[in-house]
Order: C-alpha cells, then sequence, then structure tokens
C-alpha cells in the first residue's frame, strides 16, 4: 500500500472483487437495472414479520449470495465490516451475531459501503487478512419510520427527496485475481455548507462528494476523463445536477463520463421523487449493474463516490445543518481466466 | 504488521501513544481517579445548552487537549476515527465537520473505543497514516433520553443497571516513541447468549468479554499473567462477576491481575447502582488513570478490553436479544527520553 497524497491509498498488491450478491425490494426490482440483481422481492417483508427483520433477510441473502459465489464458508472469512442507516446499526450487528466472523461496525450513512470497501481493501493490501466481507443495507421502510414519519402515515414529501432504496449489497475482497481489481481509496473529510432541509439531501452531499473527486484525481494526479466513468452514490436528480455545475465551476465539463446510482436504480417513471438513496443504493448499484458492465467490458475504469449525510432527526429538531461525506474507490478491469 | 491467529494483529513497525486527552463530567469529577482527568465539569450542561452539546463540547475538549500535548494541529493529523452512543454518532460526525481531517466513522457501543485504537494503530503500523487520532464519547443523559427515559422522567432502575459515563477520550497514535507502545488489537465477534434485559448489560457482555480475551492469549500464546492487568471497558460490579466464573470454568483464577474501568471510576458510595458504561468509561479510565499508572511504572503491560451491547431500543421492543462484543489492544511501557 502506497499513501498518494493526503488522503489516498494505493493499493499495489493484489486486491481484487472475489464475489458480490444483492438483493432488493419490490421497488427496485420493477427498476431498469433489475436483472443485475441477485435476488429481488415483491413485497417490503421479504417474508419476514417486520420490516427491520426484512431489511436484515436481505442483508442475509447478500452476504449469503456472495459467499456461495466465492465457494467460501463463514470460517473463512477473516472479518466482517458492515453498517446500515439504522439506530445503532442494528441490521448489522444482529446479522454479524449469526456470521460468528470477528466484526467491525462502521458508519457514514449512505457512503458507508465504499467507507467498509475502502477499510476491507487495506486490511487484504497490508496482509492484515487475506479475505474480507464487506456489506450494507437499507431499507425504505425502516428509514422512513427512523428519519421521518412511518409510511401509514402517509405524509407528503417534496420532489427533491429522495426514496431510500430496498436493498443489500455484500462484496468478498481478497488476493486472488478477478476481472475486478481494486486500485486506490479514497477517505472523505466532513463538508457542510449550512443546509437545514433533510427533504433535500442531494443538494446537502453535492459539495463533499466534489470536494473528495478533485482530492482522488489531485492525489493520483489524473484527470477525471482517466474514468470511463465516476459514478455518486445516491446525490439523485437534483444532487447530481448541482454536483455538475460544482465541477464546472472548477473548470471540469464531466459530461458522460459521470452518472448516479440514485439516477440509475430506478425508472423516470417510478413514483420516487428525485431518485434512490440509502446505504443500500450505491452498494446494489455498484455490485450488481455496474461490476457486470465491468466484467463485460463496457467499463474498464471506474472510480465510485459514495456520498452520506451525517445527521439525525434529533440534530435537524436541534436546528442544526446537514455534514456530509463522500468516500471513493477506484477499480479497473483486468482480464482473468477464472 | 503480523497475524496472529485468527484474530489479532501484532504491530511489528513502532507504534505509540503519542498523547491523549480526557474530558468528564460532574459525577466523574467526584470519583476515586478524577485527579487523572483533564478536564472536569461541574454540571451536565459543559457551559452548552443542551446535553447534546454537552457531550460534543467534552469531545472538542478530550480532542484539543490531546492534539495540544502532542504539539500538532488538526492538519497534521491523517486521519479521524470516531464513533459514539447517539444515533448516527452524530458527536463524532459533528465534530469531525470541525476538525476537517478525513474521517472514518464507527460504532460498536462501548467497544467504539479500542475499535478505534485498533484501526487507528494499524493505519500507522502499515504506512497508512503517520499520525491519526481516534476518540468517543458518552453523556448520561443523551444515553438516558434515547436508550431508556429522559432523566427528568425520575424513573426508577434496578441494582444491576450501570450508569452511564458523561466522559470524552482522545488519543493520538504515531510512530514516535513514547513511554506507552501499542502492541497488539484483537477484533471480537459477536456473542449473544439470548439476555434480554437492557438493565443488566454487564451479564450480556460478559461472554464476550471471555471470548475475545481467551482468543487473545490463545493467538499471542500468552498465559493471563504475562500482563500486570487485563481490564475490561464496562463490565461492572454485575458483569465483572460474570466474567471472573467464566474464566473459572476454564481454569482461570485471574485474580488481582483483572480490574474494570466502571468500576474504578466511581466510589461504591456515589449512586451509580453496578458501575459505570458508555462510550467514554474505557476510553477516559484507559486514556486518563490506567496511562498514568504505566508511565509510573505502576502497570507494564497491559490489555485493555473494550465491551459493548449491540442492542438498539427499536429492537428490545420487538423482543430482540442483546448481541455483544469485545476488542481488545494490549500496551507495553518502554523505556523513553521524550
Amino acid at each position: 500500500m502506497e499513501r498518494r497524497g493526503k488522503q489516498t491509498w494505493h493499493f499495489d498488491n493484489p486486491v481484487y472483487v472475489q464475489a458480490t450478491g444483492t438483493a432488493v425490494g419490490p421497488v427496485e426490482a420493477k427498476g431498469p437495472i433489475s436483472d443485475s440483481f441477485d435476488i429481488c422481492y415483491d413485497d417490503l417483508y421479504a417474508g419476514e414479520k417486520n420490516w427491520e427483520l426484512a431489511e436484515r433477510r436481505l442483508l442475509k441473502d447478500a452476504v449469503g449470495t456472495a459467499l456461495k459465489k466465492a465457494e467460501k464458508k463463514t470460517k473463512e472469512i477473516d472479518y466482517f465490516l458492515a453498517g446500515d442507516l439504522l439506530n445503532q446499526i442494528v441490521t448489522s450487528n444482529y446479522h454479524a451475531r449469526e456470521l460468528e466472523i470477528p466484526y467491525l461496525g462502521l458508519f457514514s450513512a449512505c457512503a458507508t459501503a465504499m467507507e467498509g470497501l475502502a477499510l476491507a481493501s487495506l486490511l487484504v493490501d497490508t496482509g492484515a487478512a487475506n479475505d474480507v466481507l464487506a456489506a450494507t443495507s437499507s431499507h425504505h421502510s425502516t428509514a422512513e419510520r427512523q428519519f421521518r414519519y412511518p409510511t401509514e402515515f402517509g405524509g407528503q414529501r417534496p420532489e427533491t427527496s429522495t426514496y431510500t432504496v430496498t436493498g443489500a449489497g455484500a462484496v468478498i475482497v481478497g488476493s486472488k485475481p478477478s476481472f475486478i481489481r481494486i486500485k486506490e481509496a479514497t477517505i472523505g473529510k466532513v463538508m457542510d455548507m449550512g443546509i437545514k432541509n433533510p427533504f433535500d439531501m442531494g443538494s446537502a452531499m453535492a459539495p463533499a462528494a466534489k470536494d473528495t473527486i478533485l482530492t482522488h484525481l489531485d492525489d493520483t494526479n489524473r484527470d477525471f476523463s482517466y474514468y470511463d466513468v465516476i459514478v455518486t452514490g445516491d446525490l439523485s436528480r437534483v444532487g447530481s445536477g448541482i454536483l455538475r455545475k460544482l465541477l464546472q465551476e472548477k473548470g471540469i465539463e464531466i459530461g458522460h463520463h459521470y452518472d448516479d446510482c440514485g439516477i440509475m436504480i430506478y425508472q423516470q417513471e417510478q413514483a420516487v421523487f428525485a431518485g434512490g438513496s440509502g446505504a443500500g443504493c450505491v452498494a446494489v448499484v455498484t455490485y450488481g449493474h455496474l461490476f457486470k458492465e465491468m466484467i463485460r467490458g463496457r467499463i474498464n475504469k471506474m472510480l465510485v463516490v459514495a456520498t452520506g449525510a451525517l445527521l439525525s432527526p434529533l440534530m435537524i429538531q436541534q436546528k442544526e445543518s446537514i455534514p456530509c461525506i463522500a468516500h471513493a474507490v477506484s477499480f479497473e478491469r483486468e482480464d482473468c481466466d477464472g
């Protein structure tokens, strides 16, 4: 591992994606990239008796699928790195209980997936671990109840709102070569532009995405066009428009080299306001759709910039603004026999 | 860094405590080790207008004190690793906003301090960072409001309860030699013995402490007597009694080689039920009192085993049991000119 600049780790030892698993809910299953998900549920309960158990079921499915594809038993996984949006990250904790793998709990809201992948990659690169499992989840109904109002309340939401993805994504990272090599990770700083509206996370998070993208490019001495695509986690339609403007102000016309998971996961026609959000959003879109595009050779170099809003309902009640963060991981396609 | 066994990292590169900072509230300030804390407040508001801001103040004080003692500016710190008990770990997030240091958010309840210190040490050992700041906090009133009832409610609590410490502890880890060298870290697994009583965390957490201690000793091929003391974070009187029994069942009579931060931080006479708990407990006792004992030469080799209960109020309402975890870090005193 070699440090690049102030915030980037360059993994010079072999760090590869061994396998992934994704499980989603009904709205995602009707979206434009649903074929890329391993498991799709047609209702929010996923066969469980409450939504928190449903979210845990999705995480279990995602993890189980990744283990199966990697042909690994839990005993062969060195560490489990996970976090989610629920208070005290209980989805992750309670699944860690079942896995019996040494566990590192993480939280950076919707940036958690890339925080976990960054640390998992570091553990493998440095020899601290051979195989590491990183995962995250979110669920529309558990998130609504906790952060805003229970969905039965039927409250109205403005168009700037985003729609929390019901989905869990898991990835196993190891040194055995595969099509997808993990090259660098850039750890973000918290940015707060004074935005207080919890119904417009996109605007709050765009500056953090910009900061991490520019830092990554600076640290690696690259132009944005080095990447076939730079993908943010869940800025969605409002936030991604703002990010484009912020980059323009820095002389960067990112054009078609940019996309956002919150926009990719839903059709425009679905009643999802500005698009998808939630910790599971970047995970399922990256580990499902985007990795498949890489394996097919349509994407060769990709930077995934997961964006998180680090607020809580109590902070909003206390009239605080919304601090945000973005963590990035870069991937490159390599030819592979396996 | 060398892996030992399945769960332990042995830091063969230099990893030392550069400086610490501790800030506590009024109950801790009247306790038997209050002289060891850097800053003591005589009321729970710490000069702020609400308890959440008070907790953030304590964290700011602890971090500021550590930076001052290390003679470092925030720009010279590579990463900030932190977590706390509040939903979405907002104390840590909002202070990260102020520090402008790349930030990794963590959560393992009251085990967060050692999770952070373990990762910070790994970052320094592997060369991913030069200087890393790890911190955590808790506050009696913010925790009561969130996990149980607001303290104004005046609810009764059973004697098995523990009393959440109002305190924040920060440590800067780097490679420059000091009196306190960080030798190993053992990452725990989640253990759940089916306990459902949130008013008796000690009993729930003792098995996790036992598992991590035995794993650490096994991984390092050591006897418990290698350490002058093995210290748990917050099992307090009930949980520590159970731990002693669990170790006895494994043939270990740990005797005076064991202590607990939740017992050390308060006098028996203080109205604190079974003793102290909270994420800040292990941090302030370790970074305050225990490190001072090491510098004085009264402790040469110490294993700190931070214990966390990974529940949430919602999980208890849904009749779940309490999964727990324990993360351990070992310290050894070295002679030092500086």
